[in-house]
């Protein structure tokens, strides 16, 4: 069978979390933003007018409304695609699955950054071990990294990777965003060396501040591949993300998408976005977030004198840096105390890495429980380090 | 890229079905059947009780639920498995699909049924072309036949299937059923040539008078891995599947499919589930599509003389002949006549082996409709035969 037999099953990379915990470990959007009456409201709606249509394969036509409403939102942020090179999948982790599946087989490579977004660490591994790991520092993926190492595996005669996987604005988990500088050295790079780029925008809406260019508007080769989703930004239950590429790729994506589809769920979103002031939502998420992010990094100047951290300008996470920690050992103790968080090692290829890191997440716990649960950790390390 | 690429885009297979077209070409379930309301009632109930829980990743408890009733419900059939040999799917595509993705390479054999569910035939194709199709006839699966090839194989030093795909109850498309003397030969063989049995129930709860054990519950060496679905008996576009099998298996499945689940359906299913008499139900079911395929067979006496079918106990589907017919062909013609069906070829590897064939299906129309839609096709195939 495939190798992901050999590796640990779902869910089991950390310890289970107590009800009880304060919730500093996952990347949930708040509850207070979850529009659950709303939704409520969409189904309704759709079942009185449609009756039984949405619950069938092809479902409601209103799934054709999603397409469009998300195409008009990809258009304001200077996105302009056809129909033919989006495709809506079940969030933005089928989206990677299904770029990963048509385009890897087991000698491929593919240049990750380190760290990066756990789920998509892990989909890459169920295709290929040749991963190439590329620093990020406080302003995003180190792209002079990049080029030295193509440069190298060039010189050697060295495959190059089939696609960079980059999460560019507020990236998952060092919360970091690629200047406009080096968002046009990945591009050059891209048609350099010809690679194929794999930008997850799940934040990209999500800036405290200024929205940053995604490098699908920036690319003028069709050579980035934008991923997209309403998970961080809706609702992540209810499974809805894009691809927006070149138009075979979108095409081969579609054909093993095929059976996989969510036609509920959809049609759902559709008439939510439909009867919703989206635009304004945002404005009272980012000033949500931008709220709770200052909480946090204030909690962590009181708190945790002697480590670092990037601010963030945007997105759900901060990624501290305790010198001499080990993450892992800590969480045990954290737990006990009542707090949780994601030790760092699980965003990286190589664990070992990121024994003195850890993901902080200040999306999903309220304002009071952030400075409670930062105030515990600081005691718990205080004690254990 | 992946071959799959070379394919026809998906859903190119048919040409635009009008929307005032009497429908025998979809599997669909009966509109009437299908649950709205209670669906609706349920997600009411789930957002009222649980508010923002059943939107998150993990979504509500209620899912743990779920798996409880499947499980309770494969038991009553005679298939008592652990929670380890379990996995809940996005429909029974999403099961076939991680079953080859994790059990196949290009190399990997794979017995179908000759005709076989199309999706399914799609998803294999996706993964290898070495297909070897075992004839059905009005006793289902050919295992004689199926006996031979392994024997000659084995004789030859050929490989051996890694799995046999089979729809053992009211097959799609023939509507046949596999006799007990069959089902028994299957598992024999499975055992003597070392090979895996991947058994579709998705109609196995829709007989129409008697029903037949499931491959699964006569199973003793675990060779069968059981797929089922509640898309024939509740909502398609609920997508909810399930896999039974061994754990190994089962645990590599849910591996590749951790960050592709649809936590808001599955609690949505579970509230439903958990509010339904559903073997009062499936009474009403049989009850339903019994009469409706009484009402398609009595049409084709009357207005396809010189047609042969078999006479289905159970499912959606009515399998014909139309000796020297292009069904293809014909297709166009009936539906400017406002009538569908899938032309026989769609069903098997080698598609001109299907051209005299046609699959009906009774549980979408109602019973007017069926008449009506028999006697155009009817009409349509003396016009142009």
């Amino acid at each position: 069978m495939k190798e992901a037999l050999q590796n640990n099953p779902p869910g089991e990379w950390i310890p289970e979390i107590p009800d009880e915990c304060i919730r500093l470990h996952c990347g949930y959007p708040a509850p207070a933003l979850v529009p659950d009456e709303e939704v409520k409201a969409a189904v309704n709606r759709l079942l009185e007018e449609e009756h039984d249509l949405p619950l069938h394969y092809i479902g409601s036509p209103k799934i054709i409304k999603l397409k469009e409403q998300v195409l008009k939102r990809l258009k304001e942020r200077g996105i302009s695609v056809t129909e033919k090179e989006f495709l809506i999948t079940s969030g933005a982790c089928q989206a990677i699955d299904l770029i990963a599946r048509i385009l890897l087989d087991e000698e491929s490579i593919v240049a990750i950054e380190s760290p990066t977004y756990m789920e998509a660490l892990e989909i890459f591994q169920n295709y290929t071990k040749h991963l190439i790991s590329i620093p990020v520092d406080k302003h995003g993926l180190q792209t002079d990294v990049l080029e030295e190492i193509l440069e190298e595996r060039e010189q050697k005669g060295l495959a190059l990777p089939r696609f960079l996987y980059t999460i560019p604005s507020f990236q998952n988990p060092t919360g970091t965003t690629m200047t406009g500088e080096r968002r046009q050295h990945v591009l050059e790079l891209a048609n350099r060396y010809n690679f194929l780029v794999v930008e997850d925008d799940a934040y990209g809406e999500l800036s405290f501040n200024k929205s940053f260019p995604t490098l699908k508007a920036m690319d003028q080769n069709s050579r980035v591949l934008h991923v997209g989703s309403l998970s961080k930004i809706v609702a992540p239950g209810m499974r809805i993300g894009w691809i927006a590429g070149a138009s075979e790729i979108i095409h081969a994506c579609a054909w093993f998408k095929k059976d996989l589809n969510h036609p509920f769920a959809q049609a759902v979103m559709a008439v939510y976005l439909a009867n919703t002031d989206f635009n304004n939502k945002l404005v009272a998420m980012r000033d949500t977030y931008r709220s709770k992010c200052n909480v946090l990094t204030s909690a962590l100047e009181q708190y945790f004198p002697a480590a670092s951290w990037y601010v963030p300008e945007g997105g759900y996470f901060v990624w501290m840096k305790i010198p001499g920690a080990d993450t892992s050992e800590l969480l045990t103790h954290a737990l006990a105390e009542g707090v949780s968080f994601i030790p760092g090692q699980y965003f990286f290829k190589e664990q070992a890495t990121g024994t003195e890191y850890l993901r902080l997440s200040f999306s999903y716990a309220d304002e009071q429980e952030i400075t409670e649960g930062i105030r515990r950790l600081g005691k718990v390390a205080q004690a254990y380090l």
